[in-house]
């Protein structure tokens, strides 16, 4: 994206929703020269929702000082002057920040490849155990898939908002849904943040029942067999803690 | 403010800044015929902080669906539309929801009338001690009187902003500063929320220490014994729990 | 046991320990004339452990006065004499006491059938889950079947504690021993308390991975597909919520 | 009294109940030869109650060995046999082993000597505001003075049992009862662990508040006014942080 901008010579900003990727997959703020990126507490940070957290460039500081259009969040600019000074304009989310405070101590002792590389080996996962179930992965090109989420196509004839529902009510799974043109079409499944290996063969348990119990074909134990099988051949490559 | 706004018949909206009033002392939304009140988790509320807590009126509603000014919070747009439906625009800081919860079911057991009797009385007690000490409310009127907030008047020749270091330091006890023209020239005392006597009293035996060993000349424990003396002809009038 | 007591017109007192089975299987500690009945925090009650609970017969009570046997756990009559008037003849686990409270109120509103229900099919999933892996159950009685825990029998040839040291190093799954004479021949699983269907699921996956990667031979999947088989059979017959 | 005991060369085992005294005052175990101490989680150690903590010396484990009396407490011997393989021989208190770990980080970041000191300055506080109140400490020899208990002597004609629980009733203050032979003599107050000035400071004023209003004369603020001035000259002698 900023090799296609820069080409371009075009002054457009560079702006990133890492909600679901920040420590999860690599981000390298500086080095892909973003201009802002925004996460949150409750992904890969592993704390209870409440805290935006947004990293912003020089050209983006400058940008918002000339803007004129009306925002639909927080002015950032009492925060920076604050900050600056140790300070906040408001009261912030103390308890979240004690909890950032430590989930960074948890990222640390990990290791940040090893965090990395337990994401990419669990989603890998995943998209195994699905494909087993007989099921199709949403994104067609291998290269776009995600670590951290896996959005699955709901067989024809079925409508997937109907059955996430039934999931929910069945085993007690909430599933994302499918929004704007793919309403209906597609179900999502996340696997980041604080995940391991036997919650992530539950979800596909739930998912295999719910499907057969909603009328989808497919036999049962397979797509959990397909990720046992994965998650057996890379055991022994997951990268020392 | 609402009488003379429409004595005037004037359009201008009315906006209240209830952060340290409400679940403290009385606040009428509808009858007092406010368009915008606006509150946090942190005061009345005896939460943690991480949530902002507003009431509209549908004059205000209709005033910001013309606006064209840029905003420095929340658009709350969003938010109105998915909490009709029983949902969040964003992920909403769920564990200061259940919290909320708790507090109104508090705030319904010790019942309203009595909060606003507890914060009245510790109120009077504050202001009976800061005079004790010799020291001066820095509201002239009693009619403005706070029952949630005490600005005391920092003696002629001390900086407030000094002492309130030195407090900091001296027995841990952090005072709100004077802001803008009363910089240096006042402190404030917060005594709202989750309040006892025990602890009004251990913050006033505080600046009693603190103002002695800043220099200030006043007699230890008078301002603790006119709490205590007040505290004790209230005792039996306080309404039952 | 009861019934051979009464019927041998022995004096002996009935001790049941029901630290895994109280708030999971039917007890009832008056019709079945039970002496002591002893439980912990921390299985059916759903804490975190650091309290005993006991139930204790008139007949036992009396038969406690007259003993002079070294005791190797508390004397329970201070406790007795000092719970009459309200009080702990030492300071009591406090924390925990709320926490009591509370876990009794979920027990209740689940409803004790249906947590008895939910119990006995997810345990009864377990025994299928096992046996599809073509591993033995221990007790060769189904009438001996535990809806808490069920011990599995380690294939021939495989020491089962080196086997239970693999499965936590491989998916940090803590599995039972045995003890005493069936040392190294059999681990076991519990499924009480606070658990549901996925949980059970992930835990049965964890079992068949390392399995598999122990060297035992075993269809992956199969078990999980057994498990999720019942479990959609009894789907529909869940007692209502 | 270990002297004593040494020099009557008599075998008898010195056991000391620290409960009230571990991490507020000196004590050494292996210096002063003592053969039992005992103490909890909850006072000294800042912690919920719900976990006793023993050190016993090579003497007293030899005793313990061929000792017939029925006990009224846990037998160590398991958990020592267990502990040595860093196990337990049941399931222990493992959210309070979790806070012991904690609590003995935040002693050893403020510093055993500033500790100890922190506790004698407030007690000494502590007695010379009850002092000023016109009330007697219950120990007339100063040597025995607690740094983390006062007992104060109830003033003739007053009975303490009623008013310990007039101060309950009146400010929410629990004071200690004198027992056995003192019963309705005397009230403790407790001043250890997690505690600083101004909550000291709040102690004393409830319970001049609540002398008061039973009916025992004495000059409100007087006792504050003493602790106070204590406290303030002895400001500049805190050890260092």
């Amino acid at each position: 994206m900023r090799k296609a901008i820069d080409a371009a010579a075009h002054p457009a900003l560079l702006l990133a929703d890492v909600v679901s990727s920040l420590g999860c997959t690599d981000l390298r703020f500086d080095e892909w020269k973003l201009d802002v990126a925004l996460t949150a507490a409750q992904k890969g940070l592993m704390l209870p929702p409440g805290m935006a957290l947004l990293a912003v460039s020089k050209k983006a500081l400058e940008a918002n000082r000339s803007a004129r259009c009306p925002r639909s969040f927080w002015d950032w600019r009492p925060v920076l002057e604050s900050n600056a000074e140790g300070h906040f304009p408001y009261t912030p989310a103390t308890a979240l920040l004690f909890g950032l405070s430590e989930s960074l101590k948890m990222l640390s002792e990990e290791g940040l490849e090893n965090v990395f590389y337990r994401h990419a080996r669990l989603a890998s996962a995943c998209r195994r155990g699905i494909e087993a179930m007989t099921l199709k992965l949403f994104a067609s090109d291998s290269a776009e898939y995600s670590n951290t989420l896996t959005a699955v196509a709901m067989p024809e004839g079925f409508d997937s908002d109907l059955f996430i529902n039934h999931t929910l009510a069945l085993v007690d799974l909430p599933l994302g849904k499918g929004l704007g043109k793919v309403k209906g079409k597609l179900f999502r499944i996340g696997h980041l943040g604080s995940i391991n290996e036997l919650e992530l063969l539950g979800v596909l348990g739930g998912i295999e029942m719910a499907l057969k119990s909603f009328g989808v074909k497919l036999p049962l134990g397979a797509g959990l067999a397909a990720a046992e099988t994965y998650l057996l051949e890379t055991a022994d490559k997951r990268l020392p803690l």
